[in-house]
């Protein structure tokens, strides 16, 4: 991603619909005094009084899991019907950590390897590069994910000595694609997970950003019975981005390589003492605050925010539509998700890093080449738009941009008709 | 270190010489938001009073390269007499983060190696372990380091087909031996790495704590004249543990893999990028805040800390001398370090884990067994002393409690003669 933040500080006067960022207009510094009095009065209480021992948990070298994993559990329970033990959770620097942690302790030999669904976040093939574990790309389809596909996947990495260990999975909102897995798909894939005896790992960064009027469905952790699902939870946007905190559920049993058994939360605890050692107390002390002001509830927390992410969708919807009705350019089309952050756009012509380059400089107007998502290089006719860090009016200016960039391309690339102009 | 830590945890009641911790008698959860406020300030006035982009830096995703490089700078040139470019600077998530960026970056192919000096800080077998490098340990000695040792331990890894990348070498106060290097040494290993083509990686977390009267030496940073020291930094100490913020100068030119060259920063950045993508910039902001307090000088602001280590220091040398004078127990002596956390006792018979829990069960009184430092298991016939964490009156019990348990060893195991009783 770094081409795409060079292109962004190029052109500063860029409406970015690349930025996958959570929204500003509601932030203020002053919050982070006041979670840090909420979590240090907390201390006090659970520690009668005890100032040494408060002051020891925020200020100290600390405990490698976390100091904030109870409350991250109670959230859990409150907010995603998911009761876990506290002990099996891992407090880490971003969901980025606890991805990597996890990819580490799975990769034990060179048959390991990692299931991920394509188009898919880049921060799993980086951290799988780290620790050089395979990926074995499954193909993804409207719904999210073709089944069939990853049963023949898995059937041919056994068949040729690999070992699938886990299907990198995000169930809400993923992100390029916005797409949410449905029920069905769900319980098919915890089925699948069993069978083929391979684990979950279910990124959860967007869930709770859904229509305020519509049910959320119960995540693959909520729905796991036999502890299949290795649970990736971040607090980037939900919680504060600068406060860098995310956290893994790993309540599996694995060996501890003295014959015994240990949880799979300590041996992510035991690659962190070698990595981070911990993850910074005074960072977590910043989501604890927030967490118990607001009953442990991320879901009432964020309701402003929702409202913004909601109404930039709604808004970025209704411009598309506008712009590029049904009639006004064949070819073009987008997918429409009812939360998250992102939205994917189907053009008539190939995309690449130097097409958006010329967006950048001839019409002031940055997006994400999909490209990006799928880990080959090999130009593909989609875009993601992420709304996330815009206003509605940046949104019209952008979209207004967009448009003019779009008609060019498609009058330079000849296209009339549209799958195959677009795939010629 | 699980062993450790659950050993003090069965024992509370015991003094404990075992924690390497910083003092926690003047710490204080207001100066956290003392330095908040102070860093927030710093950027209204660098931002021209623009808050948005104030809360931006503290509160959104930042530089993966963190926010402080420009005061971690300042820091380095006020107190260390090192000059290096801030873009050379990367913040991270403790020093362990550093290290495990750099060796990650290092071990490019099965032939990358790290070279060690025995007895070993074990974060760095650590990390090496995490990215699969091996390690060359190289022979201490009472000056720090055998070079004729190391000369031979490079020639002979590369007899076969073996590539040192890099010496890990702590120059001022070692953990755990408390040694430091004199000058010649210094230039001596800077002039070994070049001839033999390997890189310094000068970790330096103890270096500001030495006696208030004497000069100190320069940092092999500081003596480098070729870019061949990585200079990895802490503030786990210094600056405030709770915080977790480290950082790595690291000024070298390397491959960029297409043929250009870059800096060894802006390839750990990218490492980085796919491990945590950013230091929380919370945490950063309150680090900033205290260089920025303190006219950039961490010798200035831990002047209070550094009176009381010293104070310690002195307190445990002549309560080891009073209570082990050279007549009272033949095979009992300790080294002098004149600063640091840490000092080294020899004892006349062999310690292992065992021997500690008889400690802490029977004598109240814990210390770290030093084969803990060499990764061979093999009993060794010394003990680490930690004063850091202890007060005066601590350290009193606790060395009366020590004299108990050395006694009673020294009768159960007969020893007469100093050095032949102890390495029987």
């Amino acid at each position: 991603m770094n081409f795409l933040n060079e292109v962004s500080q190029r052109f500063p006067e860029a409406v970015s619909f690349a930025a996958g960022r959570p929204f500003e207009g509601l932030f203020d510094t002053e919050l982070v005094h006041r979670h840090l009095r909420r979590y240090t009065e907390h201390l006090m209480e659970r520690f009668d009084g005890d100032v040494t021992l408060v002051r020891r948990t925020v200020l100290q070298y600390g405990r490698t899991k976390g100091i904030i994993h109870d409350l991250i559990a109670k959230n859990l329970a409150v907010d995603e019907n998911v009761v876990v033990d506290p002990e099996s959770i891992v407090v880490t620097v971003g969901c980025q950590e606890a991805l990597f942690l996890t990819l580490r302790a799975l990769r034990r030999t060179e048959q390991d390897c990692l299931l991920t669904v394509l188009p898919c976040y880049v921060g799993v093939a980086g951290a799988a590069e780290l620790v050089d574990m395979p990926l074995l790309p499954v193909q993804g389809s409207p719904a999210g994910i073709d089944l069939a596909d990853l049963v023949e996947v898995v059937r041919r990495a056994k068949e040729s000595g690999l070992r699938p260990r886990a299907l990198y999975v995000v169930a809400d909102f993923a992100n390029p694609s916005g797409i949410s897995l449905d029920l069905e798909t769900r319980q098919q894939l915890l089925r699948l997970a069993a069978e083929h005896d391979f684990l979950l790992l279910e990124d959860n960064p967007y869930g709770i950003f859904h229509a305020p009027d519509t049910e959320p469905l119960p995540t693959l952790k909520a729905l796991d019975r036999d502890r299949r699902v290795v649970y990736l939870g971040s607090f980037a946007k939900t919680g504060l981005p600068g406060a860098r905190i995310g956290y893994v559920v790993a309540d599996q049993l694995v060996g501890d390589g003295n014959g015994g058994t240990q949880s799979l939360a300590d041996q992510l605890a035991k690659i962190k003492s070698m990595l981070t050692v911990n993850t910074p107390p005074v960072a977590q002390a910043v989501i604890g605050g927030k967490l118990l002001e607001h009953d442990f509830s991320l879901r009432a927390a964020n309701a402003p925010e929702n409202a913004v992410y909601q109404e930039n969708l709604r808004h970025l919807l209704a411009g598309l539509a506008e712009r590029f009705g049904p009639d006004r350019r064949p070819g073009v089309s987008w997918n429409v998700p009812t939360g998250g952050f992102f939205v994917v756009m189907d053009v008539p012509f190939p995309v690449d890093d130097e097409l958006l380059e010329l967006s950048a400089r001839r019409h002031r107007v940055l997006w994400t080449p999909m490209h990006h998502f799928y880990g080959d290089g090999e130009p593909r006719h989609q875009i993601r738009l992420s709304f996330s860090y815009l206003t509605p009016e940046q949104i019209t200016v952008g979209l207004d941009r967009l448009a003019e960039f779009v008609d060019e391309q498609c009058e330079e690339n000849g296209t009339t008709a549209p799958n195959q102009g677009g795939h010629l």
